[in-house]
């Protein structure tokens, strides 16, 4: 089984080095990707499989989106527009106290919905009941890190009997390589200042024990970085580089504060950099050092963050974003290129995840490969095809997305989803919680 | 001959407050909104009108691009991401001196294109050729602000001769009021670093004498800013109030560096600021003081620049820009609301440009409005339909589109454009340009 496309332009990145192949023919096999070339005959490999014209289109990488909250949708638009602390405090906290398992499910597949239908084929996400979201995801058939948001400022030398750590270990068990390892689990101690050194110190022991990824939010707002020093003498990152977590492969979502010396430390531990810019635009967060990260050779993907903080989880925006702001905020027309927005929100990403053989379109790798139609006036005239993506797309642009192998979602039609379904449920569970 | 819109949700400003009206009726009447209200039966004017259910969509007022250089269509993706001053004099100018009428006609084609299909229906438009832009303007039913931009540093007392003067008062006296008002025109001294103090001061007579509106750049780099300190002793802005430019009603595109005072000016002389945060951004120019503006109660209104550095003609994410970057760089998430950045893109732009009787879905008014689809999954929950709409949408959200009481879009299908017949001519323009 398998897919061959043909007449198609293919945008990916052979390790570090864009490509841009014109007239060129992808075959997938079971899960993989099979051939990249410019054969102009089938190979006796391609009988059978099914054919589909890219004439017109161009074949990316599908999205990876390295940060987010999936089941936050459920708070999308609510309570905008206030400062954090109201924000948070009076509103989002009282909600999530009232979630169900039941409403993560529906609010889960509903960001599945929107992140398919956008291009989107990988995510990691930091929440809980993520039994409810790994089952969604196993359906939905997108490929994701999934972690259990751990929480607890008491600091005691045993967390053994931790009811969080324990139902996260519990997830890694029941979870971690499901799918055809399309699903994996990381450990996410949520933030320095909603755990406790020590509590951090027992996570990252579990995960090394288990081989898992650390999934961890890092100096996002001025306060988290000045109680830092306050209360550690140190910033958010030197104070995780101190306790050993980026010993282990880490995930770090923000990074919006952090100091030259912190991504030093960074890159010494190859510590992956996850740019939120809308997220950290609409909540006043401020805007990550991006460009001296890249300097830096840090691997630098991209995230959505929550719905509730963005509104939604569009990559494409945020690859924009991640072109844009830094130039108008350094006054710096080359501080972020288009080729390397594109580059953070694909293959880095699919690094940053521990999914290495995912986010290029090349022999052997998974097929989690997205095809966009073309034919929109945006797209002309066509000088760079690049920029045109990173600068005029649209999610509504993806006409077909493959995860694994497999068809997600085909012109507006989902293959693995019930849209309906969704939308139902997403009102009736609404309806209880908001009144 | 009109419409009713039925069941639909409508999003207006009523004067400077925000309305939602739920379940309302709609009406038109040739080019006007004759009704706008919640009654439950037809009234006899309704009677052989073409009747639209609008359950499960939401009517708000046209988008209005403030300020843009069409025909730059033509040069989207080209020579992207490179300093200011190479892109502009190795690459822009070097094409633009190769432009033709037949070029700009198609690239204005093309831009009609997008901007129609993104919900855009009226536009401030600076460039040249503005005979072609106006006749394909006419011919797509959109409303519009055209001028022929100005340049001449030569410094004398009588520009009588100046064939740019003369062809932009030729272009007033053809097309201004034209199309049952839908075109008008105004004078266009580009920016006080391509015009002479006396030739703005002579466009401006001339202006006065016609009683036509004035669009100028204003203050858009550092580079400008510093200049003028130097060679006037004053800003931009003061520069141009002081030779009494801002007598005249005028649209002040950029605005990234004036002062304190400078706003002071324009607040005094009622100019419009028309944010261009797109362009700002990816030129690396800097981030306009949108917040500080608007607590002053300046007319804030946005525009997407040319494409050739934005590189769309995408309203939907200008407003999406307005309402993140000042939250972000200020790192205050209340600097610009949701519902400020949507009425910047609507009546505040319409405003600007001096159609008073558009911009908002009001009976009298113009029936410029945009029939928007609130099926997709980023539309989920609704807790709040203007958030919702600044911070999710997507410009592909847009159904149908009326100005002037027509419909010029519906369900992707163009009603006055042929689209066909534009894209094979934009490839046949480009490849004589750029070969």
């Amino acid at each position: 089984m398998g897919y061959v496309i043909e007449n198609i332009t293919v945008i990916t990145w052979d390790n570090d080095e864009l490509k841009v192949i014109k007239n060129a023919t992808v075959e997938t096999e079971q899960s993989k990707i099979s051939y990249v070339g410019c054969k102009k005959n089938d190979t006796p490999k391609s009988s059978g499989k099914v054919k589909i014209d890219g004439m017109g289109k161009v074949l990316v990488p599908g999205f990876v989106n390295a940060h987010t909250h999936i089941p936050m949708t459920l708070l999308r638009s609510y309570a905008d527009d206030l400062d954090l602390h109201t924000w948070l405090f009076d509103h989002i906290f009282k909600i999530e106290d009232k979630l169900t398992d039941d409403d993560v499910y529906w609010g889960t597949q509903l960001g599945l919905l929107e992140m398919i239908a956008g291009g989107t084929t990988c995510f990691s996400d930091m929440y809980y009941f993520v039994d409810q979201i790994a089952d969604a995801t196993a359906q939905s058939g997108v490929r994701a890190l999934l972690s259990r948001g751990l929480t607890n400022d008491e600091d005691k030398d045993d967390y053994s009997d931790d009811y969080r750590i324990n139902e996260a270990i519990e997830t890694f068990n029941k979870w971690n390589g499901a799918e055809n390892n399309r699903i994996r689990v990381a450990f996410a101690p949520h933030a320095i200042y909603t755990c406790a050194p020590k509590y951090i110190r027992a996570i990252r022991d579990t995960a090394e024990k288990l081989g898992a990824y650390i999934h961890v939010h890092v100096d996002e707002t001025l306060k988290e970085h000045n109680d830092s020093l306050r209360q550690y003498g140190k910033t958010p990152a030197q104070h995780l580089y101190d306790i050993g977590l980026f010993d282990l492969p880490t995930i770090a979502a923000h990074c919006v504060h952090v100091t030259e010396q912190d991504m030093d430390l960074m890159k010494e531990k190859n510590v992956s950099f996850i740019h939120n810019p809308g997220s950290n635009l609409k909540l006043g967060s401020g805007i990550a050092p991006v460009p001296d990260a890249l300097r830096k050779g840090i691997n630098v993907a991209l995230g959505t963050d929550g719905a509730s903080s963005n509104n939604n989880l569009n990559m494409w925006e945020e690859m924009n974003l991640a072109a844009l702001i830094h130039k108008g905020s350094r006054l710096d027309p080359l501080a972020v290129r288009a080729e390397e927005a594109f580059k953070m929100a694909t293959v880095n990403g699919a690094k940053a995840l521990g999914f290495n053989n995912a986010g290029q379109i090349k022999e052997g790798f998974y097929a989690d490969m997205v095809l966009i139609d073309l034919s929109k006036p945006h797209y002309f005239p066509e000088h760079n095809l690049v920029s045109n993506l990173a600068y005029s797309a649209q999610a509504s642009d993806v006409e077909t997305v493959f995860v694994d192998g497999k068809i997600l979602y085909d012109k507006g039609e989902y293959k693995t989803l019930d849209r309906e379904k969704i939308l139902y449920n997403i009102n009736r569970v609404c309806q209880r919680l908001f009144n």
